[in-house]
């Protein structure tokens, strides 16, 4: 990928010299589309990253681990764009093109010596610097970096998009409920960026679930640099580059899920026949947000019981004589009917994987959606019990 | 309480001996009130009792624990009414005025020839009986009964009211997330009576939470016998009633969440000044259903940012430099400031004890809500991915 230039440091912010300060770079000025959380109680970065959106324009994004930058007032908004500043001064680039993000702990100011101590380094090393360490600088919970590419063409020019994400907990996006940064070297229109990352959003990270709770520092980034010779504009072009973007949405979400606190199943849920599409959706987020249909997988208990309670509390229309439920291929519910113990063994089997599907069939109109989760483990309680200690 | 008798037996629906089949008689037929789960997938006995709650008259509640008769189909149906028949024909009742109730594992079969050979036997023991026994067979991951007695009088006429509750998991009231049953010798009209209970509830079962699913079988059952001398009718003694009915209800939601899965904690979240009434009710409940305040809880940890971002996803209007946030006495954020180490320390203090409440205060309006909820323990996965093995 073209004019992109990625590092990141250990600036002191975390202890045990963990990475925990990121930069990306692009040569020239790149046109910027962003989406940011729902919340209403929002950290000082998406603050100033609202604003700054209106530009289009990014040529760098700045990024710490450790601290949210969230609820910490003037001052909390004063050391965002402190940091911004000081970013654009040594890479002599407009200070309106530079974002900045945070993620960590909630209520603390940040550490703004360490931090004015590390941007020179991390800038410094830019040419050394590689887009694993910037994966690894921006990590929470997480265990395992999230990163997709993709190479793709465009009237014989290629182009590649990379995309960058963490995520493990306080994942249920009302948006996007994590960072994620997608980068790409090919030319696209500002409004076509935006429309682009909003549809590929919706059905990527608005249908992942963890643990049920939307954090207050979501934050999407595309940039497009327009350093390729790929230029995206015609219908067709616009059509491809979606498919593009929706696979390496789709890819970061899925890492975002398997890496989840605590998880050890990857589960998609299914709703299919639903009389709405807004049925579909809320019976699909109801039964990967529901704790008890969590901690069955985690038993790896094919207890449908709880999935077809958690649907019939969604507030979709349904009816019990009609459902079909299935694990995999396995049938355990048809139209409405238990299908007995040996598909409770067979179901048992599916749910030992560590990946699996579920499906619904409420048979009552054409409306189908879904939704990637995880379950929920004592892993998972252990680390938010102890998360700030 | 004049006229009541009570039993409870092991049919043998559980193992090990343990008391699954219980018995509320009245010596005559009694006012009935009754509210049921809003899930729209429900058991075969919350479909008969809500038919049999046309009468407005109940004079034996027949309950089993280890089974919920739910998503049995026609079956199930038949199961539920064959039962009610039987109760019927031994106490020489009319059956129309037998309900009955079951909790326990969803999608399985009643062993109707244990509750056959059951009943007879539970009937005949009914003059040697005891509440406490009928307040144990209903239980299912509950480790204690629950039962609250208020001593009242109308008149210079005393009369009782009794309230028996199970309730551990699956607890997000959309209505009462349990089994409850409120009696009293007092003589209370049908529509009052029926006001009552919906006015109780809203206060009391619908404002608990323990894990944020909301059951098949919910049931709240209310008899009024008549037998003592007390007549509640005009006004005034509505009023004192509603009093009354409300300390044995409040008293049982406390025992539901103290006995909640796993539970270490008993939390009371205040929300203050919110702008709306709808806007404190979402606050209070998104706070009580969050994964990650309740886990913060267990570990004991004052993490106000969680309490405040799941403010801010509730949907409620909040300004984060207006809120102020207190454990019990001590404030954390006075007007969206951090009060500081010191603070945090006391909060912690707070987090140490069984039992606490932590105040919001959104300081833009007159409405306030609250909610009764308990912490998210390593045990409450475990006995959620073993339930049924």
């Amino acid at each position: 990928m073209k004019g992109f230039k990625f590092n990141g440091i250990s600036a002191g912010i975390k202890s045990d010299n963990i990475l925990d300060l990121g930069i990306i770079f692009s040569e020239k000025p790149a046109v910027m589309a962003a989406l940011f959380t729902k919340n209403k109680i929002i950290a000082a970065p998406v603050i100033l990253g609202k604003k700054k959106l209106k530009n289009r324009i990014c040529q760098a994004i700045l990024v710490n681990s450790g601290n949210a930058n969230c609820c910490t007032g003037d001052q909390g908004l004063k050391d965002a764009m402190d940091s911004a500043e000081m970013v654009a001064k040594i890479l002599r680039i407009d200070v309106d093109n530079v974002m900045v993000s945070s993620t960590g702990v909630i209520g603390q100011r940040l550490p703004m010596e360490r931090i004015r101590k590390g941007i020179p380094r991390l800038i410094d090393d830019l040419e050394t610097g590689d887009i694993d360490n910037f994966a690894r600088s921006i990590l929470t919970t997480d265990t395992t970096i999230k990163k997709v590419e993709k190479k793709c063409d465009v009237n014989d020019h290629v182009y590649t998009i990379v995309g960058i994400a963490k995520g493990s907990g306080m994942i249920k996006p009302d948006m996007a409920t994590m960072l994620a940064y997608i980068l790409t070297d090919a030319h696209v229109p500002h409004s076509v960026l935006q429309q682009s990352l909003q549809r590929s959003c919706d059905k990527s990270f608005n249908r992942i679930s963890i643990d049920g709770d939307t954090s207050t520092n979501d934050t999407v980034i595309c940039m497009a640099n327009g350093m390729s010779r790929a230029i995206i504009e015609d219908h067709k072009d616009i059509a491809r580059f979606n498919e593009n973007l929706d696979h390496v949405l789709f890819g970061l979400s899925e890492k975002i899920v398997r890496d989840g606190e605590g998880a050890t199943k990857l589960a998609k849920i299914v709703v299919k026949g639903a009389e709405s599409s807004d049925d579909a959706f809320m019976a699909a987020q109801a039964i990967a947000d529901s704790s008890l249909v969590k901690t069955a997988l985690f038993g790896e208990d094919p207890n449908w019981g709880r999935i077809v309670a958690a649907a019939g509390r969604s507030g979709a229309a349904l009816e019990m004589e009609k459902i079909d439920l299935l694990f995999d291929d396995v049938y355990i519910l048809d139209r409405g009917s238990w299908c007995g113990q040996d598909a409770e063994a067979l179901a048992h089997k599916v749910l030992k994987k560590s990946e699996y599907k579920i499906v619904i069939d409420f048979n009552l109109g054409d409306f189908d959606d879904y939704y990637l989760f995880c379950d929920f483990s004592m892993e998972y309680v252990k680390i938010n019990a102890d998360y700030r200690s």
